[in-house]
């Protein structure tokens, strides 16, 4: 070794000595672990000995506004000096913990986020330590067939191709099964980017699409428009897809539902005959395999023979229901989903990982390297790099906690967890029927329902009254509902979301509703009970005209209802 | 409670009595910890105790082919029947973690992926078990206000608005001063999405491009193209979003650089004319801080003033060099960001955070706005919903880890982290000139250089040859580069990445090259010089021919090669 190569790198300055401590400091955050003395290493024992009993211990159930919420996150200097991770463990517990949502909690039940299995917890630190990157294989290695393997098997479980189609493509770098994506709208941002570079592909004195653009494509191809259909029930991320691949919002054609929610084939059928009489081009159609606010299923065979026939690219958004394949009971609701070009799949949502996972699915394992691009120094040509054909860029190797899943839990595990949530639903839907005080709005075809609270006087009353009676009761119901559901949220025992449909049996009314996600396995019918009760003794106190409890603003908006709702049902 | 509700879920058939077993696996993995005796405790302990250890004994140097990485990983069958953790766990040690990347290794120093500070793996493993998801505060909450506080924090480190601003902005629902995004690209393709919105907005008969979409926008306002500008040294990122949003990648015009890899000033001001005579609007300029390939920074405050007098959108991508702002001594070769419309600023490079964490910041509070979208059950018009202007769905509470690093780490420690690479990188320059068969290809300006291997017999030769002597033997040095890249990162003890890139000093020749990025603080000078040990030994082992211990692939590429520098080097 040369004198050279020994030589400091930095002089040794006054400026420089006073560094040194800092210096001495910045190591030691690099190579010296957290003790288990430490604040930090106590946390992290908590947790791994009951997740459950540090969050029930450490959120706070008591409701802070808005403003008393960020009172705590104001400044936006960056401390000069470091402070010691011990203060800021303190700080999280004490302003980020306590304040965070339990999503965990059993009677969390009104969104898609719930409890997850414990061993994703050390296997998420093992993967955070390995930090991979997934966009090469130069800084990801053994992730990479890993992560190939991952998309194979949903591919095979929504697909269903035999052993040899997998034993030849699940790690052939020239194809690829589809993309993991960090969450189900840049999967379906990808599924339909790539449904738009089929639709202009490259011909004589055409480069395709990716090249040229979409103007001149649509001037190439002799459009003067390119939509996306879908029914009124599609997930929001469709339009910020139409308005990001340039084709615009409002050529995002949301079209009408039937009963059940689901796309009204003639409504389809006249469309497709409409735009192309448009001289407008049609890049997919989407099915839904389980919408959002209900829970409902395209008919998804309709849709595959329409898209068939019509020559258009068939994406399916399974972001929801995609797991429900698993089950052999349920799993034929999703019938004609085989047949889809395209398919977006959740894995943070029912195969129980951890934040951060989708995948876009292609049924032709050619069709994503239309959109394949290359760059000097990472993902050449005829590489093994992942990121030749994904949106994104740098990511982690989720594929690891996706893959655990799938073993750990196996097929037969989420059959029962898809079934228990459906079962538990139906179960739902009949108490809440039953009940003298509630309505349901949706049934339950998977394992999402909505309802609503109705005055017992009401239920019942309601469906025979004239259109414009039930008009104007709606509405008060509606803000009712909006009371009750904001209450609940504050008052912290337990949670559903509301949301706002059209209902066919208030002749397409706007409804505002709670909505209710049932995929926690911990959620007992004792929770949902409980659910029901509390949202009783909200609505009776509210009926008894005893707001004191309330805030200004609910207090507001309940009034009036109330007294309205009240007088109705005295009158009716 | 009445019986109804006590009803059991499941009706006892055989069938389900058989599920019963499968049922009580289940809710264990959803209840019961995972014990620190077994196999995944134990490797979480070894993770806690000593992480570089743990990775150092598990992480196999050894090489093994494309094709035996990906046997284990080759059927798409996803078992019927759950398997125990513990195998899972071997699984994982035995396939994945042995032949992962070491990516925190001090002689892995060819990607900007490096080692973590400690305290990040505890706060990761909370932040799981929080599993909170940042699109709507719902389920989020306190995690809202804190990722809005992160954004403002970097938003002030780039533009260093007075505090008041921050005080009234940085939780003001109705602003947002940026976006949380997955990683860099999605930041890229944020920030011009609403670049082009700014530019073709609502006006009379037009309801701005988000809902029109781009074919009717250029018509609209008489176009016949909209181009995005940047230099040939943008990073490949910039050339997906010109294909997603429409454009078309023959529209992300790449201008040529300087010998300091800056886009050339004047050939962007006459590109900008012919854009203009072609009737092509400009969507942005995209000025690049911190080259992917070599580090460099563009003439921002140049760039700044062209796009402020032509009404240009200015971009600037500093995934990579953003940090460098902490630094008072190097903070300044980014003069001009401060101008930026739009910024790009990654947090999993050199924040040192993990594997996901972007950001998209943006100089004017009511920019985001012309991207924003609502749905009906979450991120409503008026609502705290980050969701509302992010082109992500679901994400990850990183912020949370962001938020840590910032504090614990402070502007003197991110100085000091960004001042030693820099000084580092110029110390291994000076190295590589002065070693007498290694030659600096490109110097660093912030902690990234290119070099390559050169016999000593040619090195101070080359440059006098001929034009054609001098390309011929180049193609061969090419060659050269490339065998001895590879067969140091597959001896697996230290690893360089490769490039492509046109050399000034060789007429703008195609010279591939080691590239180095020194981000890691654990890396010292007897690092350095044991990579170039390593690639001296490797060189001049396929210098005497001794080919043995070579892969077949790599004889072939090799051997050519190195008989005519031999050769051409005894001639000259």
């Amino acid at each position: 070794m040369s004198s050279k190569t020994r030589k400091p790198i930095r002089k040794a300055t006054s400026e420089n000595r006073l560094a040194d401590a800092t210096l001495e400091n910045l190591y030691r955050i690099f190579t010296i672990p957290e003790s288990d003395e430490s604040t930090l290493g106590r946390i992290e024992k908590a947790i791994s000995q009951n997740v459950d009993g540090f969050l029930k211990q450490h959120i706070v159930a008591t409701d802070q506004s808005p403003a008393e919420l960020e009172r705590g996150f104001k400044t936006a200097r960056i401390p000069e000096d470091p402070i010691f991770v011990s203060e800021q463990a303190e700080f999280l517990l004490d302003k980020v913990v306590s304040q965070s949502v339990h999503t965990s909690s059993p009677t969390f039940i009104g969104h898609m986020t719930s409890a997850l299995p414990y061993f994703m917890l050390p296997l998420s630190k093992m993967m955070i330590a390995l930090n991979q990157n997934l966009v090469k294989i130069e800084t990801s290695k053994a992730f990479t067939p890993l992560e190939r393997q991952v998309i194979g098997m949903l591919h095979r479980l929504v697909y269903r191709q035999p052993e040899r189609f997998y034993r030849s493509k699940i790690q052939d770098p020239r194809t690829a099964l589809g993309v993991f994506c960090s969450n189900g709208t840049i999967a379906n941002i990808t599924s339909l980017w790539v449904a738009l570079n089929r639709l202009f592909p490259k011909r004589k004195g055409f480069d395709g699409v990716a090249e040229e653009g979409l103007y001149t494509a649509l001037e190439t191809f002799g459009y003067r428009k390119a939509v996306i259909l879908v029914s009124e029930r599609g997930h929001y991320s469709l339009k910020k897809t139409a308005n990001l691949l340039g084709i615009g919002k409002k050529n995002l054609i949301a079209l009408p539902t039937d009963a059940k929610n689901r796309i009204r084939i003639d409504a389809l059928t006249s469309a497709i005959k409409t735009i192309r009489a448009e001289q407008g081009a049609i890049i997919a159609v989407v099915g839904v395999a389980g919408t959002t606010e209900t829970g409902n299923i395209d008919h998804l065979e309709q849709l595959a023979d329409i898209c068939a026939s019509e020559s258009i690219h068939f994406h399916v958004d399974a972001a929801w229901g995609g797991p429900t394949l698993f089950s052999r009971r349920y799993g034929k609701l999703l019938k004609g989903i085989e047949r889809a070009d395209s398919v977006t799949f959740d894995a943070h949502k029912q195969l129980y990982v951890p934040m951060g996972a989708g995948f876009a699915l292609f049924k032709d394992e050619t069709h994503l390297s239309l959109v394949e691009h290359h760059a000097e120094y990472i993902i050449r040509k005829g590489s093994r790099d992942l990121g030749r054909t994904t949106l994104e860029g740098s990511r982690p190797g989720m594929a690891m906690l996706v893959h655990s899943g799938l073993r750990i839990i196996g097929r037969k595990g989420y059959e029962l967890l898809i079934d228990m949530g459906i079962e538990k639903a139906k179960v739902f839907a009949e108490m809440i029927d039953e009940a003298s005080d509630f309505e349901l709005i949706t049934e339950p075809e998977l394992n999402i329902l909505t309802y609503r609270y109705i005055p017992a006087s009401l239920k019942g009353k309601l469906p025979q009254l004239s259109p414009n009676e039930q008009r104007r009761l709606n509405e008060h119901l509606n803000r009712l509902t909006i009371t009750i559901q904001k209450e609940q949220r504050d008052q912290g025992r337990s949670f559903v979301s509301r949301t706002t449909i059209r209902s066919p049996k208030y002749a397409n009314q706007e409804t505002t509703v709670f909505r209710v996600v049932l995929a926690n396995p911990l959620t007992q019918i004792e929770h949902l009970n409980a659910v029901l009760e509390e949202q009783r003794a909200i609505a009776q106190k509210l009926m008894h005209a005893d707001l004191k409890a309330y805030s200004e603003d609910m207090k507001a908006a309940a009034r009036e209802s109330i007294q309205t709702i009240k007088l109705r049902a005295a009158h009716s």
